[in-house]
């Protein structure tokens, strides 16, 4: 049994390509104790990847040359050597890679933990997106650093992302009202039928600091950031006394290096308004998963919280989906599905 | 009698120059039910008050044309016609003016109330500088913000002025390490001087970002910055995970608009560190002025809090004073005073 792989090739200068990565067969791992092997279904195209093929230090570390891509993904137990585990169960986890079958160890702790997928709860798959990873980003994010008051006006870029569609979606439930800035009108129509107030077309808008004034008439109370670049410094203009920023991604400039982010600084806006700016990195609040995953099933169960995903299918078009998320060219969440049922 | 009065001539375009004001001569005026008239002793010289003098609208109301220049200042009573005050009492008042009398309103709220000083506690001046408005504003900025804890790692910009020292010094007795940045090695022999751990010349010092991470080798968790541009960009690439960042000041380029404020966005620090960047307006916190002020009194008494002056001399060169001070030209806090004993 053969085990195709997407390996590191070279780390990329500017945007990942398809060269990016190069296809391999490996063989099939053995669980040893207290591990199982998993065959993939499902597998997450996520923007904070780009951060871990490059070849300086990030948060966590990174990806070599010659290694499997790390992603993580979704995969049916097909033989376990854990007590806890049975073939057939459904595995979620951070650690799956870009590859057809992977050994597992599921007691590792924090973010490396193998996590049950209920099969009643939702669609395996939503355990990569609003039940999982980017779920658990926006819930976070939300309650923890944007603080949404009822009343309060939500600034959302990459609306129609993995995590912009959920933060939208709490605002609403906030209480708040929702803008979204997206990239395409179809994006912001889908933006709109989930809950959002107000759209920003940001590629056809001609000058986005006034189009977010207007749409925002008394400022921007929570600015959850997903793109950073001249959106980014759009919206901080706009800032609204005691307004809170989360920044989570910044999909925008992420193939440059960070000492060459140029743009505003934004620090009169900062002391005008005495706002605060927070990085969000959300495996810090891994220990609340299961409680972000409770709510945000809830929320799906009373018709409050709806996703949107887009997937390519085959493991073969595993980069082309990375490369295509990158250049904002998905709608809804990137997923590649590995298996057809 | 006369009242000499320094009036607002000309909206700066970039720096102010001395011609931004014009020395005007008006009546003394009387004071009415429940207010007092003050002659004024000394004035205060901040960097706050370049916001004051744009045109546009900043945190607060700004001068208008043909006005006197607001400024605090401390003063004595030399006439009462409020039942709390009498002649000879000595004053503090945000509200005082560049003007030789003013006629106050005591019990206005908030920042606009005339406080008492008293005389047993620090020579009347020290309301203006370390008992006062820079005393409280790093008082609070680092117990509410910066919030060092022991062995943390405090980076202040303009580190020798009338915030900065007093902020490394609040970092000494939380037991933190103090790392200075200032403009001359005189300035900052004076901060190794009150307990700064170590020194950065930025106009001497070739490469910022890397002068930085020698001093700080595990990062800076807490950056009091009192400058904005450069200076903040080079620390702001040493933030240490979870770093808290103190806007307080932007003195290098407060005399630019605030869309023209260009330099590192730091997006990808702020990610990888999780920091939190915050706008501190002290005036905000002014219902906690005694609690400050009580506390800074007793430092002082304990000896762990010294403080540094530079004073001119007569009303006629308060302009000078306000250039001198914006160019960082100062060696401490920029006071003028008036009438000498």
């Amino acid at each position: 049994m053969k085990n195709r792989q997407w390996l590191l090739a070279a780390h990329p200068q500017g945007p990942a390509t398809h060269d990016t990565w190069r296809l391999a067969e490996g063989q099939v791992g053995e669980p040893g104790p207290g591990q199982i092997l998993v065959k993939t279904h499902w597998l997450s195209l996520d923007p904070y990847m780009r951060g871990r093929i490059n070849p300086g230090a990030n948060y966590t570390a990174g990806v070599r040359l010659g290694q499997v891509m790390q992603g993580g993904g979704v995969g049916e137990v097909i033989a376990s050597n854990h007590p806890g585990w049975k073939v057939g169960d459904i595995a979620e986890a951070m650690t799956l890679g870009w590859q057809e079958y992977a050994v597992l160890t599921p007691d590792l702790p924090g973010v490396a933990r193998v996590n049950r997928v209920d099969p009643k709860l939702a669609e395996p798959q939503a355990y990569l997106s609003w039940l999982g990873m980017p779920g658990i980003t926006a819930y976070i994010g939300m309650l923890e650093i944007g603080r949404p008051k009822p009343g309060d006006t939500v600034v959302v870029s990459a609306a129609s992302g993995a995590v912009g569609q959920i933060v939208g979606q709490i605002a609403k439930m906030s209480g708040a009202r929702a803008v979204a800035i997206a990239s395409t009108d179809e994006k912001l129509d889908y933006c709109r039928s989930i809950g959002f107030d107000a759209t920003i077309n940001y590629r056809t808008t001609q000058d986005l600091r006034a189009a977010i004034a207007e749409a925002c008439p008394r400022g921007v109370d929570v600015f959850f950031d997903n793109t950073g670049g001249p959106i980014h410094d759009a919206v901080m203009m706009n800032l609204a006394t005691f307004a809170r920023v989360v920044i989570c991604g910044r999909i925008a400039v992420v193939d440059k290096p960070a000492d060459e982010d140029i743009g505003l600084r934004s620090s009169a806006r900062l002391i005008v308004t005495r706002s605060t700016v927070q990085g969000l990195v959300v495996f810090d609040w891994w220990h609340r998963r299961e409680e972000a995953i409770g709510r945000l099933a809830s929320w799906n169960r009373d018709g409050r919280l709806t996703f949107k995903e887009d997937v390519l299918h085959g493991f073969e078009r595993v980069p082309e989906a990375f490369v295509r998320m990158m250049a904002g060219q998905n709608f809804g969440k990137q997923l590649v599905k590995l298996v057809e049922a």
